[in-house]
């Protein structure tokens, strides 16, 4: 695998929603699946979240759903800044990103920008980080970086 | 799982190009790959294509790549009356679908639209048969129903 990211094994879909009481019980009632707790992401002073490189308060609520061998993700963002809440203004809801679990987030990062692909947004959660590449242009998507803590 | 479609297992995303040659570069060499064969949809005759209940000529390249237990697809449509080129005039480029394998298309159509997910197209290919149902409004994003002939 000599490809930049040294895996191509897609772990999460995410979606942007508007409203995900009422997506996330969509889907439970179409999977056949329990509604999951929705999750709201950690306050800045854990998340420490930057949004093309400056703090931002944004916080987002999750719900994840198991697909097989990958998550779905549903994200209702709040209105601060974020690549959730301006790709939901510009696209409106639907698809947003692909997550890819990866090692060495910083080197990673790096490495995607020399190759021409900024950082839009990255962030700390219990357990790990991630961060939103801005591979629009050339994948029509975005891709996310995910790094979780060695035990 | 007593879910609509008996399986959670998502097996493809597709996404929505203007230029697949181009955004199929991207990808080889965003991830180290070989650069796939692109694929031309089936002639009318054969694919027996089907759009809002008529007939299409549509077609569409497609190109795939192996992403861990999934499938990327790359949809470029062509100009005549398709879910692709609907989504992409309205949507622009980016993810259209997620998939999953079932068994009784007839019988998933039918059910599926008995609960208010209409059917938007469906055609045949070598080997088996597809449907896009319309869970957008729900779901926000399409599901695509997959069925393989049986050997």
């Amino acid at each position: 695998m000599s490809g930049l990211l040294g895996t191509n094994v897609i772990t999460q879909i995410g979606i942007l929603v508007h409203d995900i009481e009422k997506v996330s019980q969509a889907y439970a009632d179409f999977f056949g699946v329990a509604k999951p707790q929705v999750i709201v992401t950690d306050v800045w002073e854990k998340a420490q979240t930057e949004v093309n490189g400056s703090p931002s308060e944004a916080r987002a609520k999750l719900a994840f759903f198991d697909m097989g061998s990958l998550q779905l993700e549903l994200i209702e963002p709040d209105e601060h800044p974020s690549t959730w809440r301006s790709y939901l203004n510009e696209h409106g809801e639907g698809p947003h990103h692909i997550a890819f679990v990866i090692e060495g987030m910083k080197e990673k990062i790096t490495l995607l920008e020399s190759k021409g692909f900024p950082l839009q947004q990255k962030g700390e959660y219990t357990g790990g980080r991630y961060a939103y590449m801005d591979t629009f242009k050339e994948l029509k998507v975005l891709v996310e970086l995910l790094e979780n803590d060695k035990a």
